[in-house]
């Protein structure tokens, strides 16, 4: 394993962080956010120093119904220009875009055109050629790409490291280190980050982290993932995400020591913002279910479902989730 | 730091697990629980395969008033024998006696009248010789003791280091990492672990771990604590305890490999009792001001304050704990 980087008192200049509330959280409320929410949520983010905000997904208006989901699913140009104009600001525009669910060809214009900085291309271990796909026609539009190769934990180790070499040969900037089922262990990501890094440096890349919080671990895996070589991290408002949700942006603020990042303007926003999502019905975090589908590295939709329909028997899910793996 | 212990396959037969739920959880609701939750309590920790059950506290009858407190905050050998009866089970019984708040000379009978297995003495640093003369006196009763040195983030590194060379030539049987504001980083923990586990050992004890969840920490720090040399756990049934509460028992269920471990009765007690607990008022777990807290390295009391005031202006509190602070 590579060495520590970092310590408690000094900053690595080499750490960025990504706010992913709206795509990731856009997963608990179809990505029906208010404009007010966004607009504040992108002053929040500058003036919180955050180097990154990711709006959406860049999803296929063949494959999705834009009148089921909010704007946010899609990301048009306009919708972004709306909250940010040309976005004269030092905080990047990032949109997720997952390998088979969008247009790129059509949707995605040239960078010199577009407030976007940042095209973060998702995909899994079996559909590595068409990432690469991706990745290099993103590249050639002049964007700054990323990979988030998921589902790692449930995929052979021989994948992942195929998935990583193949990468490493691309033109893509940023390799994220994705706990999808947030199934991992401190212990596992410090292998992981160390293993990504290694051949992230070797090829003039950086390593990114995205965690889940399935096992109360997100955070604890974050800083873990970073004090072992990665340096780009994803977070979210109060870990607003799917299901258990993500690592939260106001513990990252928190501890890192870069004097440019300010708490106070994320706990205005929380106060105000983050209350009325919640008074709204969004509901996300740690619950027993997702410790269960976390534990048992399972993708968390029976979790999510249990939930939903307010069930408590937790035994009940336990045995059946183990009945599925057996 | 020592080399790791363990992997996530095999299990260290070494490894114990107490749960603290009465203890800690009873400071959320003034000890007030009903008999069937602790009968119930009792059951499944029978169940579960966890080797030790802590009551309550010792605490004086001359300093706090029993009309004030449930019955578990003096923890009298009948209101445990009520329970127990004569404890004819694999499960140890334990009970907290804080340095200063007990009159342990009268109220700790001898082991052989008692069914009370262990006696954890909790101290502060400036505290060590009177915790010295309990240790003594509780282990020449023939008690099995552990000392819980408390607060060692907000303490001078060189008096950790006399406490822990005073208590390793005491009779004491197992020293405990306590992280009683919340405030320590797995990296932190794990240096700390390693520091115990040395003088420890070379003294012919063990090291058990108590982590609270101010910063989504708990978990991971019991497990990074026990990969690095610890062997006693502590956690609370949902994590019940003071302000942000402590490490999950159903995780660390979930967790250790121990054939012996069920997470079955744990789930259906929490699904039951837990959630009475909860539908009663009793309010824990993890919330942005306890993240301030503990970020700062502060005793959680304001946080405590502050939520039970419905207040969230998260902004006021944290420039108020910056302000304390400088």
């Amino acid at each position: 394993m590579s060495a520590k980087k970092g310590d408690l008192i000094s900053y690595r200049p080499d750490i960025k962080l990504l706010d992913a509330t709206i795509r990731d959280g856009g997963l608990v409320n179809d990505f029906y956010f208010s404009d007010e929410f966004i607009k504040e949520l992108y002053q929040t983010n500058i003036k919180t120093g955050i180097e990154y905000m990711e709006f959406g997904y860049k999803a296929s208006k063949k494959l999705f119904d834009v009148n089921k989901f909010g704007k946010w699913k899609f990301c048009d140009e306009e919708s972004i220009r709306e909250i940010v104009g040309e976005n004269n600001t030092d905080l990047k525009i990032a949109v997720m875009a997952d390998v088979g669910r969008c247009d790129y060809k059509e949707d995605i214009i040239p960078s010199n055109e577009s407030v976007i900085d940042t095209i973060r291309i998702a995909t899994y271990t079996h559909q590595m050629p068409a990432a690469l796909e991706m990745i290099e026609h993103c590249h050639n539009l002049g964007y700054e790409t990323t990979v988030n190769i998921m589902a790692i934990s449930a995929s052979r180790e021989e994948d992942v490291d195929k998935a990583l070499e193949m990468v490493c040969e691309s033109p893509v900037d940023v390799i994220y280190l994705v706990d999808s089922y947030g199934s991992l262990y401190p212990e596992q990501v410090r292998e992981l980050a160390a293993k990504y890094c290694k051949a992230a440096e070797a090829a003039g890349k950086k390593v990114g982290v995205h965690m889940h919080n399935n096992q109360q671990l997100a955070f604890a895996n974050t800083i873990e993932g970073i004090s072992h070589g990665a340096s780009f991290c994803d977070a979210t408002m109060s870990g607003m995400g799917r299901g258990a949700g993500n690592c939260f942006m106001e513990q990252m603020l928190s501890f890192l020591r870069n004097p440019n990042y300010q708490l106070s303007p994320a706990l205005e926003f929380i106060q105000k913002y983050i209350a009325e999502e919640k008074a709204k019905g969004s509901v996300w975090g740690y619950d027993l279910p997702y410790m269960m589908t976390g534990a048992l590295n399972r993708h968390p939709r029976a979790a999510i479902a249990f939930i939903k329909e307010g069930k408590t028997d937790y035994n009940g899910l336990y045995q059946d989730l183990l009945y599925e793996i057996s």
